[in-house]
């Protein structure tokens, strides 16, 4: 595939930055491949620099539509940095499963990524803070703030909400199998795909919980993975 | 706890810019708990900036003592601007639960996380380079290395190797259960944890594998969370 051919640019999310020089058959800068993945992950890692060194740092995080909420503490370095608007790069990664190939050279993984690059800036507006704590806390567990008590007054002001449009962006996904030189094909080793999901485990209730209290549905269906 | 009492530092990994600001009781800068973490993880971000714009790239890695290796191809930004010894940070995230509080404010995850702040090298010495090759397959999966078809001086010349010494790194690690303010405890909403594991699902063998090469015990017996 060449180089041109590789990255669908439908949704004008493509700048030089976010083109994907080494691999562009495994790149895409197709809004609804990027948003399903963002919508899948968990957590994303955060990218900024604070005196000459780089972090990053994970966090949660929620998108309503094109627009992507995180919050902290505003004691947070990261927070307190991106909240002056200074370029950030915010990566969402999920591992799909190990690729054992026959030559270590084509080990690999199944995965699907997406790096957005921009600035964030505070949302000072007290709606729609409560909106940016709802996406998030939606994004984790979708109909949770529905149920729980939702932010009283103080904690609203000793949280910090930033927003970041989402208008530059690429995906990376490398699906399928074993791809291995021809002359390799008969070196006697097994080979083949390890599949991996972040998968829930039983829910532990808090033991303070009155027993009219029962698991809600959302918490028993919970699935992360497609 | 208070803020000096939280980060043990027996280790000389602590230094202003990884001492932890706003929890320190979930701060560490203990070897064991920072080297337990880099071993269950599977990748990393890795946090570098350049012309201006900071990025986090996810990787897979590998650790030999308190070396850190990784590789790409010698073509990709990451590597590029690495090998120039630019200030990088390393992070390494594990997700081991939702927490689900009564009230939204105290909603959160378990996690245990690792970042290290330092500079790489490009690896020349051929020897040292198939060290950090074996070094991050086995990371991925032990025993592999000895398995597969080592890599060639070919597949050497197009492969670059980076090392990092982790000398200045954190963990940071939240435990336990729902912590809910006294007043929320009879809201009338279950509450309690969600774990979540990276699980391995049944291995996919590639159908031009011979069937006396049996799927290994390091596949059938893989195991990345606790």
């Amino acid at each position: 595939m060449t180089r041109d051919a590789g990255s669908p640019d439908s949704d004008g999310l493509k700048t030089p930055r976010t083109t994907l020089q080494r691999t562009p058959d495994r790149g895409s800068h197709d809004w609804d491949t990027i948003a399903a993945i963002l919508d899948e992950g968990m957590i994303c890692h955060i990218a900024f620099e604070a005196e000459g060194q780089p972090y990053a740092i994970p966090t949660i995080y929620g998108r309503d539509g094109r627009t992507l909420y995180i919050h902290g503490s505003p004691a947070s370095r990261m927070l307190r940095s991106l909240a002056e608007g200074v370029p950030m790069c915010v990566a969402v990664t999920l591992v799909d499963g190990l690729i054992l190939a026959r030559s270590v050279f084509h080990h690999s993984m199944n995965f699907r990524s997406v790096v957005i690059l921009g600035t964030a800036r505070p949302v000072e507006d007290e709606a729609e803070k409560l909106r940016g704590l709802e996406v998030i806390t939606d994004h984790l567990l979708r109909g949770r703030w529905q149920d729980a008590r939702t932010p009283n007054d103080r904690e609203l002001k000793v949280t910090s909400v930033l927003r970041m449009e989402i208008d530059e962006a690429s995906a990376k996904v490398r699906p399928g199998g074993v791809a291995d030189e021809a002359a390799d094909m008969d070196f006697p080793v097994w080979a083949g795909r390890l599949p991996l999901a972040l998968v829930p485990g039983e829910p532990e209730t808090d033991p303070d919980v009155a027993a009219e209290h029962a698991v809600p549905q959302y918490v028993r269906d919970y699935k992360r993975s497609q």
